[in-house]
């Protein structure tokens, strides 16, 4: 998928560290390329359902931030997006170090972009699936 | 809808509120009936995409709590329950004091219990609509 | 809800029973008020997964021009809107001598309406919950 | 994906094949493989909302038949499926002389299997991208 903004990782990974919720959940991008992120959430005792085992919500959060943020890398400067439509399905623990959220674009248009996200829990480089996502983000053009 | 546990609204609210999460996000039950429940989440500039305005994981937080809560008040004694799938639709800002999620069950089976919820943004008691969920939640017997 | 489109029953039932496909299906309006519509889908044998109960894309297609019917009564004249994105939950059969969808809008804003319907199947007079969907209509403006 | 069931592919196929709406809606298998089954509707009228173009029904249709075949290519001899929660996604109109849908299954539990579909209009031996998938289908042993 071609950029239509140069500096598309940049533009992503500021915007998305400047929220308040990203630096609450910790989150950091391992990869940002056109169309693809790699998103990581630690794991944290204040997320958890019970210890070890993070509850949806984190889940949630690391595949929203990465499908988003996917989307958002084909974006023309200047344009922001958000999220307006999530499916997450559930289908293993989250009980590694960390999660890892793998988002992909599967069709980009003017107003809507549809992503993927598959999140895994991570524990000594092995990874387990425990979770997928479709998400619909809406891109906003520059206010003004 | 028919409890089948008498103390369905102490377990359910005892069972979420012991989880780190939940008092993570400072979540408080406003009402529990049988397969009903409504839940605040208060407005925590540590949850925000920028100042006054809440990121999709705090409304996903809040809906999902709610579905799964209003599905466990249906639930046998000693058996919990855990999200296995959630569509999230945003239709409106989250910007107002705390988010309260309305959910009630919509079909209660043995194994698995679909649940709705509105997710409103609230301020000086008046509310605004800013989501909707669909969950099913699966359903588990005691261990042991 | 208010209507921007004083003949908006004609115009939508028109617009919906000119598409070969609701043809096939034999849809049937029961009826349609501003953001409300209930849509009847008559068995039909060659709808089956086995004899005597509707396979899941009957009961999708009940569900989907139901929502999205009850999104356009509240469009302008002369709009016309599509299904971008369904979640269909099936919690029980189909397999009354009818469905009946009763769908209303949850959220309608300019480009996007967001919208719920419940499937019923019909014996007798007595109806049985067979589905809930969640879903999202993209308005579009007069042609030209 | 290993097969439980060394006639995964007959099975599967002979249980599809003999659905009425199956027949109705002309499926054919195009590739049957474990955890991933390619499925092609052909372009009908009856099913369009106007000439040349399919409404969303069909869309539906490949893509549910597609992940509930590609899920049961996984099950035990003698078990089924069904879907209980499908959420589709619709990203490009479905006007070729077919739809294709390829699925394939994201995670096999005892009682619950996740699949992912994409489906495409073809035309000419051209394809594009006109929607996507993510079900769930519940497995049932052998009755009796």
């Amino acid at each position: 998928m071609t950029p239509q903004n140069a500096r598309f990782a940049h533009d992503v990974e500021t915007l998305v560290m400047a929220m308040p919720a990203a630096q609450t959940l910790q989150l950091r991008f391992e990869r940002i390329e056109p169309g693809e992120v790699d998103l990581v959430l630690p794991y944290q005792e204040s997320l958890t359902f019970r210890p070890g085992q993070l509850q949806a919500t984190p889940i949630f959060a690391a595949a929203d931030f990465a499908a988003v943020s996917a989307a958002g890398t084909l974006l023309p400067a200047g344009w922001v997006n958000a999220t307006i439509d999530c499916t997450l399905k559930i289908v293993g623990p989250a009980d590694g170090t960390e999660l890892v959220a793998r988002a992909r674009v599967i069709h980009a248009a003017k107003l809507l972009t549809v992503a993927e996200a598959r999140v895994y829990a991570r524990q000594a480089g092995k990874e387990s699936l425990c979770a997928t996502m479709l998400a619909t983000a809406r891109n906003l053009p520059p206010a003004g």
